[in-house]
């Protein structure tokens, strides 16, 4: 499926994730192997399985440490090459770089055994696939960073597909309300009318000094700083912040330091779901495709668009038109 | 006591916490009760209290909310008055303001029942005075906020009285290991002799990429950043960094949002200890002198000098100069 990291990656945005050219990019997929290497024995020729860009080696220490998740073995910086240090891409006699040990907008590639989670058989691949990045990092974001407590309130800035599942995060905490933000004004006609004032402020004046969650599921460094400021006597009402959204890395981040100073914190995650995903279950099989086949939760409602593979550059347009769009899949 | 928040007052720092002069300051002490006013149930004449600059009314959402601590009558941001609106204090004729609400360096002052705390009779007044601010911000630190976890790396910076309480709170908590940094010669000739090197790279080679805890308990930008970057491969090893040092506010705090999105956390707190204190003993006397007759924790080892209150200036000379120096008491 598409998603935003893969527009960050091309050379319009300065300092993107991934910086080797040529590359294959995508990285939120379901496959079936076709075969394996030497020395590996967890997964075995026709497995269903979904690609990981975060690992788990299990042997690193971020893979001991009860919360850690970024394997060191992740390729986040954007080397472009697995963990044996070459690339198993080439056009035309010239080297094809990986993307975080992934590149799945292909019809075969080449991954660690640490990067893929078998999947049940009865999982419908067109719908996992957002187990891969999207639905994880938000829904994870919810349940393994911001804690969300039952009866809270949760307000999430940005309603992408990651936004969504953070909301689908907060409900299966039992938030009491979720309050979501977006600049789409086919969605929020009523919001936009209160539009002058700074969101800080609204959210105040209709919850009363929130104490609870926010999430900035957008990237931006202008609205990481508001989801932090807690109504408009900000230093007397507490929003949680977990920053969920892929900043662009040339943009640094600015703000007055008592906002730290009188409690608020900034919690940051990437695809916090995966070690739920990885390490409940001894054989990497994934637990939350049997969560979907029992219907936990919906994925159905993250999808808008479905697209064949070579419709591709049709999909992006899409993706940046942000026309009541969510995720695409193929 | 002497504490570094009265320095921030004067006007020689831009933007400080109270901006009402003349104000008579001082906030962390030990007193006894001399008069009540009307409506007051909880205390009486004679007992012995500590005063708290971050009041518990009981009644705001911050007080209701399991983890809060900011109630919505603390006077944080320096309105310079009681919660009746009026100041008690004059001299010449002309008023003088509070100082968040406790102003304890006189002999006499006016407190809100809700800002005082009652404490044991046995408690020695010039060592627990201790728990009205620096001990409580730095050990409190550790367990609410930081949440140390048993057999972690913990790295202090910022070697005062609050970054020593840190590293009691860290002790308490179980850490195995507890790295201070601080500039001051006197202390860490050893470590003086990496200086070339950053902090984060010297972390990472004697700790193997630390997987654990920071605090900043200086509250200058620069270190707060540093204390947050995680070893030389500084995404794939973490330091849950809590913010405890008081922050000049005119200085704005700017990085880059990768480290967010890369799983680190910016808690930042305040006397967090003080909801331990208030809100475990139902006539909210102080837990935690008990804990120090119990001998739980050692506040002598904050204690370097001991002054009257007519050598003040010479107190706050000291706290400048930095000579070894952790926690004045008078």
């Amino acid at each position: 499926s598409l998603f935003k990291k893969e527009i960050n990656v091309f050379p319009t945005v300065k300092q993107p994730l991934c910086w080797l050219f040529s590359v294959i990019v995508g990285h939120e997929a379901t496959g079936v192997v076709g075969s394996i290497g030497e020395g590996v024995t967890t997964m075995k020729t026709d497995d269903k399985v979904i690609p990981h860009f975060l690992p788990q080696c299990r042997e690193c220490n971020a893979c001991h440490y009860p919360s850690g998740n970024l394997c060191i073995r992740t390729d986040i910086t954007g080397h472009g090459v697995l963990a044996d240090g070459t690339t198993r891409f080439a056009c035309k006699g010239k080297l094809v770089y990986h993307f975080l040990s992934t590149s799945t907008f292909t019809e075969y590639t080449v991954v660690g055994e640490i990067s893929i989670a078998k999947i049940d058989d009865a999982a419908p691949p067109e719908k996992v696939c957002l187990i891969g990045c999207g639905f994880s990092t938000g829904y994870g974001a919810t349940i393994k960073i911001g804690k969300v407590t039952p009866g809270s309130i949760c307000v999430v800035f940005g309603l992408g597909g990651v936004g969504l599942s953070v909301i689908m995060g907060c409900k299966s905490a039992g938030a009491s309300r979720i309050i979501g933000v977006d600049l789409n004004k086919h969605k929020f006609q009523k919001a936009m009318a209160d539009f002058t004032k700074p969101i800080s402020e609204m959210l105040s004046e209709r919850t009363g000094d929130p104490m609870g969650y926010s999430f900035e599921v957008i990237g931006h460094p202008e609205t990481m700083v508001r989801a932090s400021i807690r109504g408009a006597t900000w230093y007397t009402s507490y929003l949680d912040c977990t920053k969920v959204g892929a900043p662009p890395s040339a943009k640094m981040l600015t703000y007055n330091p008592m906002l730290l100073f009188t409690r608020c914190m900034w919690k940051g995650c990437i695809f916090e779901a995966c070690v739920l995903i990885y390490r409940q279950e001894k054989l990497r099989s994934c637990s939350k495709t049997d969560d979907f086949l029992e219907k936990k939760f919906d994925l159905d409602q993250l999808i808008t668009h479905d697209l064949p593979l070579k419709k591709i550059n049709e999909g992006f347009e899409l993706l940046n038109s942000g026309q009541r769009l969510n995720v695409l899949t193929f």
